[in-house]
């Protein structure tokens, strides 16, 4: 006997060593779906005949933390996960493991920012679960969402499809191709750092904000407007995991014009001060997307108008080769690797 | 100020502190749904444009207890809450919290289960999500689950609606009326003393296997007969749970002839001998329904036939009454109150 195997943190951290346990765990189990999306293809939800079913548990430490809350989280997430694959967020549940003697104070902030940002996206809760516990999990939110087909999408392929071949109902992972944008809908890496300066004190000054939003209220239009080919909204790994996912996915490389990136100044200072690159830290309102080339320009201008000022074509994808590759402003190339676990654990 | 409040097991041991708790902390905040279920209708699950959605955590200590784990609970359990309404399970949703150093033996134990049930039912795992921590939480499942509306459910009800007047899509736990038939569709309390037994020795020799069943595999035909006007799992809380909750619910009685309620006679002993009632002890493979009462000789029938041969009509419901009042065998009555919490916590 080898010894007893136990589960190791990374197995659960978003990058390579995650997704060695799930084909060695879940997938040597479980595999097909109930429609288009199969449960191997790991998007951020899977179809049915009744819309998109996607689920998040979440266990971020501390449970609250500048700009949210693992309520903020919970809400967003969950929707977000269902917008990026174009599927409008309409119901959800809510299940609560809270520890004994969790102070109900702040379960109140939680439920809070659970009321204000389902209310604002105007997805319903309509099911729920509440279990208390004796270890010292702290508060663990499980949200799951049924997200459905609406006209935004419905528009958004049609457009996809008048300059080429779209193969899938809704907007999927998989579907970069040679010549599209990269866009990025806003600054980068300012929810893993939230979280961060919310643990330890770094001994300097910064004023940094969990990013955390619904990336629906922005996104329904842009999809309207049509052109997006692939999207995920870069969360556990940074916009280096979704990068990587969405090019192996689709077969394609991609090149990123590093200066483009939008990183706020004291955000890239902080990361450099503690040697973390931006590129690997969670997002948690952002989405990073493929558009047809000849839209790309409209994409951003809409993204814009829909308040996310920071919107930026970053890169695209090539047939050249198959990596994630960053070039600098000097113009010198690396592969931008995916990441093998967070380099922050517990950040969602 | 009063000082830190802080939040109490018995919060979510399903009891009557749980229902305050709702009240006070989740129905404060959300309410309503996106169909004839509200979220304030606390029933198993919540209906929409789709199906049902329902979800649950578990977290039973130990999680492989004799007859099953918690990788059982999660699809049995999840499927049971889509089951009492009539909803046949199609696709669920699969979320683990894993303790960092959680031995993959037992976890390749609880996910060997899943995938049974899972097949054993027909409901598919679409998508799912992972995260491994460091607090000692063991392991924590949820399951979310979608259930779709089918014939032996539409049949159900156009049979019930041959005798009266039944308002409802699904079938709810507020649709008993005076006179309908209880029944109980197999012994009782063996989830809650299984679990018990794992936790400790008792000095006494039992042998009792949890009852964790996918109860959907003998309601379809149960369903497809007809005349099923109320029903529930009862798990947390056990039948004096779910009894109380349909009486409430209902607005009616619920007359219980003691004798009658199938348990087993060496669950009888083991409870006697710890001073446990039965009646508040979780099962997690039985069924409480109201029945048409000209039907209810024929349901039974049928619940035999499909494998439940120690299905019994324990009693009526009645507008005599509020309570639920259970009738002994010499004829005394004495009221059965809802249980305040769970006698043994943790069991689901």
């Amino acid at each position: 006997m080898a010894g007893i195997r136990k589960v190791r943190k990374e197995d659960g951290a978003g990058g390579k060593y995650m997704q060695d346990f799930l084909r060695n765990f879940i997938l040597s189990r479980f595999r097909g779906g109930a429609g288009e999306i199969k449960l191997e293809d790991l998007e951020d939800g899977s179809d049915f005949p009744g819309g998109i079913l996607t689920t998040d548990s979440y266990v971020v430490t501390p449970p609250v933390f500048k700009g949210g809350s693992i309520g903020s989280l919970a809400i967003c997430g969950t929707c977000n996960d269902l917008a990026v694959m174009g599927a409008e967020p309409g119901v959800m549940s809510m299940s609560l493991i809270i520890q004994d003697g969790f102070e109900t104070e702040t379960l109140e902030r939680i439920l809070d920012d659970m009321k204000y940002w389902s209310e604002k996206v105007g997805v319903k809760v309509i099911t729920g679960d509440t279990k208390v516990v004796e270890s010292n999990v702290g508060i663990a939110v499980n949200t799951s969402g049924v997200g459905f087909r609406n006209e935004w999408l419905n528009r958004n392929i049609e457009v996809v499809r008048e300059y080429r071949e779209y193969p899938y109902s809704w907007v999927r992972d998989c579907g970069l191709r040679d010549g599209d944008a990269i866009v990025i809908s806003g600054t980068i890496a300012e929810h893993g750092v939230a979280v961060m300066l919310e643990r330890e004190e770094f001994g300097f000054e910064v004023d940094i904000c969990s990013d955390v939003y619904p990336v629906w209220l922005f996104l329904k239009d842009v999809l309207g407007k049509g052109g997006i080919t692939a999207m995920k909204d870069p969360t556990r790994g940074g916009i280096a995991g979704v990068l990587n996912e969405m090019a192996e996915k689709s077969g394609v490389g991609i090149l990123v014009e590093e200066e483009r990136v939008p990183v706020r100044d004291d955000v890239k200072g902080f990361c450099e001060a503690l040697g973390l690159d931006p590129m690997s830290m969670a997002c948690e309102g952002r989405v990073v997307m493929g558009v047809i080339e000849d839209l790309a320009e409209d994409v951003v201008k809409e993204l814009k108008r829909a308040g996310q000022k920071d919107a930026e074509i970053v890169g695209y994808a090539t047939s050249e080769f198959r990596e994630v590759v960053v070039e600098t402003s000097i113009g010198s190339r690396k592969v931008l690797p995916p990441p093998v676990a967070d380099p922050v654990p517990r950040v969602c």
